[in-house]
C-alpha cells in the first residue's frame, strides 16, 4: 500500500517543508512505516507531487512530477522541492500492488484543473475493469494511459462530472461525484461476488476545494489510516522537527495525510473510518460520514499505534 | 515509427553481432533512418530485445530485455549483447506514436513461450480499442500491461489461438492466427470509417517457427521497409562490416530487418508489400502473398532509396 | 557535441517558450542539428535545466532538474516547462564524448549561486585531468560528483575565485574566472603536448551577470557555433514559431544559442569565434575577443550554413 | 550499508535460485535487513549482478547488470535471472553512502577479467581521495567512472597487480593484493588521523578463484557481517525456502552472503571478523585470519541476533 499527503493553505509553502525536511516527512516514511496495515515494508515504487500556482484562477492546471526511482534519493525532487512554493500540494509514494513501475503509473494524476490520487487498492479490481472501462465515455476511456485501479477509478470520478474538462466545479459537486464513485465501485463489487474489502482513501481537488477520504467497504473493518492538522503556521523548530502552530483559532492551513507528519500528537486528528472530509476554497474543513450499507457508528476502533492513545 | 530485426538460425548468434556491432545496427539506425516513411528522424524512445535459449524445447519461454534509455548508450545492452547467445532473436527500437516513455511500451512482448513485435501503427487506433478490448478472453484482456496499438494486437493475435498459454503451435496455426488478426484489424477499420492506413509489420514466434508480415490496408500505398537476408554464415569482414556468406545454397541462417545490417546490395531481397512470411522450424522461408481486399499485384513499387536498384 | 541555450531578462519567461514550444527549440535541435560539426546526429545522452528564483537575490541558488531519458519525450520536463518561470535560465542538450550516462553528468551543475555548462569537449581530457585535479582546493576537488570534462573545467573556475560559495561576484571578477579558466586549460594542453583542438564554449552566471564564451585553442579552425539575440519581446506568432521584436531599442531580453531558436534570420547575431560575451545584470550586452595566442583577426569565416549569409 | 552475496559452484546454477526467489535473497534483505549495522532500513538505492560463462576460460570477462531502480521490482532482472545459468555470481544492494545514484555507481565492477565489489564503506574517504589516486598508474587513475570509495578501492586493488588486463592470476596473488589493499587503506587513513573505522568486506574474483575479506580496521568492534555455506547442491525444499544438501562431504558449491539466503541455521557458518576468505579454482574453501596491527584474538564477539546462537 502507498502514502500519500495533501496541504492546502492560505499561503503557499515551500513543497521541501512537506516533502523533504520533515523527519517523518513521506519520503521517510517510505523508509519506515510504522501505520501501515500489510507487510511490505517499504513504498520505494515510484513517487509523485502535484501542484498549483500560489494563486490559482479557473483555469490553472497543476503541474505534477513524478519519478521511478525512489523518492528519498532523488536529486531533482531535491532539488524542486526547496525551489516551488504552493498553496495546494499533493504528494504521493507508491508500494506497487498492481501496474508496474512505470511513470505512468505514479500518482497524483491530472485531468484539465483536476488532480486525483488514491492510497488503498481496489479489490479483485480485475473483475470489474471491463464494467468500469465500459461505464466511461470516450474522452475518459482513452485518457487513462497507465495500468492501475487508481488511475482507473480517477476516470470513473471525473465520468460522474458532467463537463471535466471545462466545467466549473464547487465543492459539493465534487463530493457528490466522489460518492458516486465509491457507490459504483461498491455495486460492481458486489455483482461481481467480491469479498475481499476495498481500501479507498482517495483525495481529488480542483485547485479550490480539497475532497478526500478514509473509506473502507466493510461494516467492521478498519480502513487505511487518515489524519489531519490544521492551525495558522507549519514551523520547524528543530532541523527535521515540525510543529503545528494554532493562533487565535484560525485555520490557514489544512493538512492531510496517511500518517502524522509531525511527532506532536496534539497536531493530528484522526479522520474516523468511512468519512468524507471535504476542504472549502475558504479552508473550512467539514467532515461527513459516508451513510451508505457499510456505515456503522459501533465499529470496534483498531488500537492507534502511532500515539500513546487516540484522538478520536 | 519504429524498426525491428529478428534472425533465426541452426547455431546461436551471439546478440552483440545483430545489434550493437554493425555499423548499420538497428542502434545505429535509431540515429540515422534513410528509408524511414515518416520525418521524425530518430528512434530513440525505448528499445527491446528478446531471445531463447540455444536449444528452446516445448516449454521454453523468451527472456526480454527493455529499457527507456536510448539503446545507443546502454551499458547493460553493451555487455549483454557481448556475452547472450540465442539461435533466434527478435530487437526492437522505438520511435513512439502512442503510449508513453515507460518499460511496459517496449517491445518485444512475450505470452507463455511466444513472442511479437510490431513496426507501425494501427490508423486512429482510438476509434477501434474499445471493439478490440471486448473481443478479448478475459485472461488476455489482463494480460496487457501498456497502452500501446501494438501490444493490444498481440493480444488480438493470442486471442485467435485456442490455448496460447499451453497449447502446441506450428507455422500454419500462427500464419492462420496472424492473418485472421490482421484480417479483423481490417474490419474494425472499416466500420468505424477509417480512411488513413494502418501500417502492420508484426513478427511472431513460438520459439520454433517464425510469422513475419509486411503489410498495409491500402490498394495503392507501400507498407513500411521490409527485407530479408539467408545463408550460411553472417561474419564480420572488418570491424562493423558485415556480411552473408553463402556456402552450397544451404540456408543456416534467416535474417529480417526493417532495414539491411550490411551494405552489401546482392544479401538483401526486398519483402513485397502485402507478404507474409514464413520461416518453419527447420529454416525454409515461405512468402506468401496476402491476398485480401487490399491486394494489387499492379502496385507501383516504391522508389528503391536505399540501393541502387532494387531487388525486386 | 551538445548544444545549449541561455537567457536572461528584465521579466521572467515561461520556460516552455524557450524549450518545448519552439519548432528550432534545443529539444527539437536534439533531433536534427544541422549545424554540427561532428557526424553524430542526436543529442541524446541527457538533458538539463537550471533557472534562478523570478527575483533573485544575493543568496539566491538555481533550480536544476535533469533527465538520462531523452528530453523529446519526458513528461517531467514538458510540464515543469509550462508551470515555471525565470528570468534567467540555462538549458542543455547532452550527446555524451566522455563520462556514462547518468544524471550526475547531465548540465548545467550549481555550485552554491553560480551554474556553469559546457557544449564542446576538451582535447584529451585524460592527459590532464591528474594535473587539472591537483590544482584544485579541496572542497573543489571533492565537489565534482560526475565524470566529465565539463564538470572539471566547471570546478576550475571555481578554483580561479577566491571564495565561490560566499563571496560577492561581479561581471568583471566572473570574465577573469573565464579567461583564467581558459589560459590554464591551454597552458596544460601545451605541456601534454596535445595537438587536437579543444572546443571550449561555456556559459557561467551568479544569477545576476552571464559569461559565456565561443572559443577553440586554434588559430585557424572556427569554434562551435553560438548565437545571440536581444530585443525586448520574445513572442510565438504562430505555434512553434517565435520571434523576437525589438521596441526602442531596448534591450529587455537576451538569448545565447548555439542554434538560432527561430527562423527569423535578422534575430540572430553570429558570436564570432574566440569571442567573451558578457550579459551585465542590467542586462547591456559586451563581447570581447579573447586575445591570446589563438587569436587571429584574420581567422577564415566558416561558411554559415543556417542563413543564407552570415550576420558578422 | 550494502548486502553482498556471492556463488561459486563446480555446476552453473539459475540466477534466480540466489537472487529472486529464495525467501530470504538479497532482494528481500534489500526490503528487511535484520543484521544491518546501521539505522537505515532499506538497500533501495540500486542494484548489480555480474556473472561469467558456465566455462570460463582464461580470457572470459563478467557479465554484468545494474540498475537505478530498486531490485524488487526490476522486470529485466527478474527475466534475466530466470534465464541466465553461471558458476561464478556476484550480487550487490546498494543503500548509498557515497556517491550519486548513478549505474556507473553500482556494484560490482569489472576489470578485464577481473571483478569487484564491496559491502561496508571507507571512514572520511574524502581525507584519503587524493592520495589513492596519486597512487594509481594511469590506466587505472582513468578507469574509474562513477564517484564512490568501493570502486577506487578496486582501483587500488588492480594497482597491486603487475599486469591487471592481461596477466595470469591465482589465488595467492589475488590474497596478496587484497591484504596490500586493506593495508595501503590502513596507512593512509592513520596519516590522515581518521579514528573512524573503516568496514572493508570486499569480494574479488578472476572467474577462476575468489577472495572475499571480512575486515574492519579496529581492534574491538566486530566488521559488517559475513556468512558462508557449503555442499553439493542448493535446493528449494518449498516454494522459496532453500536449503544446502550435503552429500559425501563434498564441496561443489560455495556461498558467501552478508546474511544467510535459508532460514536453516546449520547451512551457514559466520566468518570471523578480519579474516580472508579463499576459494579456490577446486572449491576449496581456506579461512585466514587478517594479521595485522587490528589483530585481535580476544575481540568480543557481537551478540549473534539473527539465530538463537553463533556458529563461531
Amino acid at each position: 500500500m502507498c502514502r500519500f499527503l495533501l496541504y492546502k493553505g492560505k499561503t503557499s509553502i515551500k513543497l521541501a517543508h512537506l516533502i523533504t525536511r520533515p523527519a517523518h516527512s513521506i519520503i521517510n516514511q517510505s523508509f519506515d512505516s510504522r501505520l501501515r496495515l500489510d507487510t511490505l515494508p517499504v513504498n520505494g515504487d515510484g513517487f509523485g507531487v502535484g501542484w498549483y500556482q500560489s494563486n490559482p484562477n479557473t483555469t490553472s492546471t497543476p503541474c505534477i512530477f513524478t519519478s521511478i526511482t525512489p523518492a528519498w534519493n532523488n536529486q531533482n525532487l531535491s532539488r524542486l522541492a526547496e525551489e516551488i512554493q504552493s498553496s495546494l500540494v499533493f504528494a504521493h509514494v507508491r508500494a506497487s500492488t498492481t501496474g508496474a513501475l512505470s511513470e505512468t503509473n505514479c500518482h497524483p494524476w491530472r485531468f484539465g484543473r483536476l488532480m486525483w490520487m488514491h492510497n488503498g487498492h481496489i479489490a479483485n479490481f480485475n473483475k470489474i475493469k471491463r464494467k468500469l472501462q465500459q461505464s466511461l465515455r470516450d474522452e475518459l476511456f482513452l485518457f487513462v494511459q497507465g495500468n492501475t485501479d487508481s488511475e482507473w477509478a480517477f476516470a470513473l470520478f471525473l465520468n460522474q462530472l458532467e463537463d471535466p474538462i471545462n466545467g466549473q466545479f464547487d465543492h459539493e459537486m465534487l463530493k457528490i461525484a466522489m460518492l458516486k464513485t465509491i457507490d459504483q465501485l461498491n455495486n460492481w463489487a458486489e455483482e461481481a461476488g467480491i469479498h475481499e474489502s476495498s481500501l479507498l482513501n482517495f483525495a481529488v481537488t480542483d485547485g479550490h476545494s480539497v475532497i478526500c477520504t478514509r473509506y473502507i467497504n466493510s461494516r467492521t473493518e478498519e480502513a487505511a489510516s487518515l489524519y489531519f492538522s490544521s492551525g495558522t503556521r507549519f514551523t520547524e523548530y528543530k532541523p527535521g522537527h515540525y510543529k503545528m502552530t494554532k493562533a487565535d483559532k484560525r485555520e490557514d492551513i489544512v493538512l492531510v495525510a496517511s500518517e502524522p507528519l509531525t511527532f506532536e500528537r496534539a497536531d493530528w486528528l484522526t479522520i474516523p473510518t468511512n468519512t468524507c472530509l471535504v476542504i472549502t476554497p475558504k479552508l473550512n474543513v467539514l467532515l461527513f460520514p459516508i451513510k451508505d450499507q457499510f456505515y456503522n457508528i459501533h465499529r470496534v476502533k483498531k488500537k492507534c499505534i502511532f500515539f500513546n492513545s487516540c484522538n478520536e
